[in-house]
């Protein structure tokens, strides 16, 4: 099930950079929910590079959805939507077929697809292929929001500059997702970008960390002992190109916490069991406890750059000298924040449907 | 498949801390793999609380082999291991049929289970459900250890305190595989007991950091898009209690770095493929490079303090004070390391497996 | 997942003939469902050998629940039944390591496991093994009561003997639930005893036709492409030995029929969309159309035998001469049909949850 | 995973009868695979309808490959094949939206669908899936071929009317698969095209028996418990419209043989263990024996007829009847063999991939 995810929802995924085109699956959601085009052309907007920090490759992200769809709402039956590749310059990249670009796959794909890869562009690895999973994840996220739960990402550190943190949940979420450099403190977004146009200057990448909050989902949802809200997020989490971390709530930072901070006391706020902080990321023993669900991930500084690197040709098993031509991005954290977005989209929704199905079966 | 882990290799697991055993199947595993009783009884021991840093329910552990050995080796069936439950003190969780532990899982089985649940001492919940994992691993380390492969974790943070990281990979290994508090400076492994203790007396508890190595893993395994070597280990990693973290390689630390620092160069040295750094913790796009798998996972503090919190009692809906009783660790930093060697263990195999399962049909 | 079956409702199986015991775990049930230990006893007995027409080996199947059981009701945690293996007679089998038994497993067993099976008794592939799935079935059909679903099976053919047809069918299923020897007809029943033993007297063994019927199941049910309800009862029912064929409604003979007879001409009767034929056996398109859910299964005879065969020995690769003594079935259809009701049970659960999960995400 | 089948080789599909496409996504296949579209444009041409006992709608099924193959080999990433639905008049088929026809499914999907299904033609339940499922089946057909195994179907019986039996089971497969009209005796073979006509004359169809023989796959594959090769292969073969049963050698005759009979005896031929009848269709204990694979397939006859036909509007919960127009076939059982081909050469395909992966973990 390489390129399937999911269990009552699942996604496919398909495609290389260099082909004709990228595209993705996603079946088992309920039929009757509206497929808004505009709202995924919004959302594939937010993965596009743009502007001085992004690579001069702009995709137009011309989607088609050829099944699952009727009169503007899901089916119920498998929903495809397909991304053709129009803007691809093999030429540049036919080192790869030789050279390990490092921090890339190219030599762990040789190994694997034993010389039979596509190396065009990184071919199958390519961040190219998430922009298939951004047009599913908008329907996921649609499917979400009717049923009043949001989502959204902010770029909590790049460069070593650090955003402000989530402070009101809810509209923070609505901030962020109209914007498309997802910071919640302008002043702090200002200084990012400098960062990252300051790292390009020298031929260089910067990385950074992502962190991303659920409002209004429901308790009591994830499906341990394997099936937890962690694991399977993250499994999605780290199928995403330049993701090495994931944590939830305060995750490693617990490790330096004793019990009686680290432990949220429950309380009762309007009615409702809540607990008076969130270090456990609104998820205990797996299930949710109805608190926002907070979770970030690393994202490494994009491997592309235009320094001179050493490395091998491993055709040949010998050492050789790598310089990178043409389009890439000094930083990719701003354009896979949406990525994040769509991967957890689809995710709650399995974890939601999963929860359906056992109380489906109490006893009436 | 909520508590079944894996593809080809998989695991499921299943019981109740006051039930009347744990245990785990483990199927999928080749026929022929010499099963040693003293094996797993040594792996049992290394989780089994010791000493004064733990709790004082003292397990046995005996563990009997149901199914899928014969004559000593693996018959390629289901593998059950059952562990009864022996020193068993109900009494004293009485009150989570009601009162919410901070920090466990009491009042999200509540929502999950609808009442149903067995709340005794955290129920299928437990840390004491990982006996039987680690009862399984050691079944998948004597596999990996038939292919060549080694595999070891050290405390690499625990109460603030941090070990020396690993230097030569292969003999760290083994030198933590003979300890029971798993630390590979042993001046650190000192202070790092004083400081459990010196929480302990203030009735409270600590967390830390798990880093394990894994030695002459094949280079070139891995599903990719969404079974990547880091997204199938996380997603098992996450089911074990406690952890709120995962990371590969240089991890959250990758995020303040500059491409040209987190690039790992290829190099080649003794005519093979390396590379000089390893940020990347082995892992190239999902896939093994031959490099050593290095990842760490952040443990947050044992949830069971002694300290009087707060909460709320769930079935009344008011709060409440919460003084525990009973028997709990202060840490279960140095216990949970052969739940994440066994778990890894598991997964590796599994991703081994189908490797070799795509391999096998390639034209002859 | 070899020996685990399911989606939202899954059922691992484990054990050997001669091992210390065979079990099962049942998982993905919803909490709250009573479970009746008697029922459960009930229910093992019906497959439990009896009467003439069975082997003298009499195994008491004590059961017992390790897990997932509390307070009488399940708790949504995986659910374990063991059942030890107690009338063991190994030295009767000592000659199936190297000699194949025509119509067993040892040849193919020897082949995929090389040589390392537990042979004993046919080991992992001896109809013993059902019995843990009778006891997890038990659940299952207590789940589908509590919903108000019936299911049962009758001997529809028997050493060229046939039963009467279906007739009302809950009431048919309220009188096959309580015989050992289900056959609708009671002097087709002894017509069908008697030619078992006549079998026997021969040293040799009869087959049949197992139909089952499924009562008030919902329709709207199952899962196409592949999920279809035949496809995921036909994939579960084949793993029950002896199972050679699986038919739905009229199933073969449509092969037989012109369209204008096989179509089920749709009708209102009671206010409901009914068939008023079921050729389909209540499926349409691999979805459940509200009529009884009815299949067939073809069992093909016991092959122990006492007359003696050809065969070899596959350790030499010589012919042989095989005259097995040790305790045998002339027949086995009067005890498979409880194992097929448990199958079923069990895959109709699963497809509910799945139904149910799916449901669960339409827009509120 | 209602749309995806499969473990290690999994096959995906998508499209409706009157949407924009259907495709299939094959993932797990090895790399290095040669991929040759004429061939996958003769399989497609055995599917299409042609000559009188046809429907008149003639699809041209013009395939496109989005992504897997690269300079003419599969890359062993997800191989994706697009067939658009460029001969579509859906105005034919209006009433569906609340006329069921009998033998179909639109009642069944508007209970499942609640009323969001694209009921056009069928919609995701039509046939014309199946063409994408073909394309797939080449590319798994070609691997097969790979490794020596060889696969053919013929039409065993069709309106009463019965082919030959296979007799040299390698030049038999021959034969048939340069057939269109897949019938080993060519006398028969008119018989059965002058029935098919004759019920057309009549605005009925008629259904039958396809038989499908596999050559030279190894012994020893099949995943007991429950992933039999019937297991698996029946499963997927439920997924194709119209299959109502599925039987495994002597499948339903094996009911009314005796032990003695029905047991095939085992011989050394060649110096190969072989079995001197084949009853089992080289399947013992779920696992193949190294003799042909035999197993058949009931289909129902069309469901479309032109005939007059009673049915309901469950709109508006009535009566009506239906009087079919647009085109459709007398039979499709000459069209459905090659589906029946294609999903089984995916199914071995996967088994033999779990075979391979076990067996990579043996000790070395």
């Amino acid at each position: 099930m390489k390129n399937t995810f999911g269990t009552s929802v699942n996604l496919t995924v398909f495609g290389e950079s260099h082909g004709p085109a990228v595209g993705a699956i996603l079946d088992g959601v309920a039929p009757g929910i509206a497929v808004d085009e505009c709202f995924i052309a919004e959302q594939l907007s937010k993965r596009r590079p743009a502007g001085a920090i992004s690579t001069a490759r702009v995709e137009e992200d011309d989607f088609e959805i050829l099944s699952g769809v009727f009169n503007g709402y899901t089916t119920g039956t498998p929903i495809t939507i397909v991304i053709p590749n129009k803007n691809v310059k093999s030429a540049d990249y036919s080192e790869m077929s030789r050279l390990a670009r490092p921090g890339h796959a190219d030599y762990t794909a040789r190994l694997k697809y034993h010389g039979f890869e596509d190396f065009r562009g990184g071919g199958h690895f390519s961040g190219r292929v998430t922009a298939a999973i951004v047009a599913a994840g908008a329907i996921a996220l649609s499917a979400l929001k009717g049923r009043g739960i949001k989502l959204g990402t902010h770029i909590k550190e790049c460069a070593g500059i650090s955003d402000r943190d989530f402070s009101d949940i809810e509209s923070d979420i609505d901030v962020l997702n109209a914007l498309s450099f997802a910071v919640l403190d302008n002043k702090i977004s200002d200084a990012m970008v400098e960062a990252v146009l300051a790292a390009a200057a020298d031929g260089d990448s910067v990385g950074g960390i992502l962190e991303t909050a659920v409002y209004n989902f429901p308790a009591g949802v994830g499906e341990p002992m394997f099936d937890t809200v962690e694991g399977v997020l993250a499994h999605a989490l780290f199928g995403i190109p330049a993701i090495k971390g994931v944590q939830f709530g305060s995750g490693f930072e617990l490790a330096g916490m004793r019990g009686s901070e680290a432990n949220d006391p429950f309380d009762i706020s309007g009615g409702r069991i809540v607990t008076s902080t969130n270090h456990s990321g609104g998820i205990n023993g797996g299930i949710t406890n109805g608190m926002p669900i907070v979770f970030s991930c690393a994202v490494k500084p994009t491997p592309s750059i235009f320094k001179s690197q050493q490395t091998v040709d491993f055709v040949n098993c010998e050492t050789a000298e790598l310089s990178l031509k043409g389009r890439h991005d000094p930083a990719i954290i701003h354009r896979a924040r949406v990525v994040i977005d769509s991967v957890a989209a689809i995710v709650l929704c399995d974890l939601l449907a999963q929860r359906g199905g056992t109380d489906s079966l109490m006893p009436e």
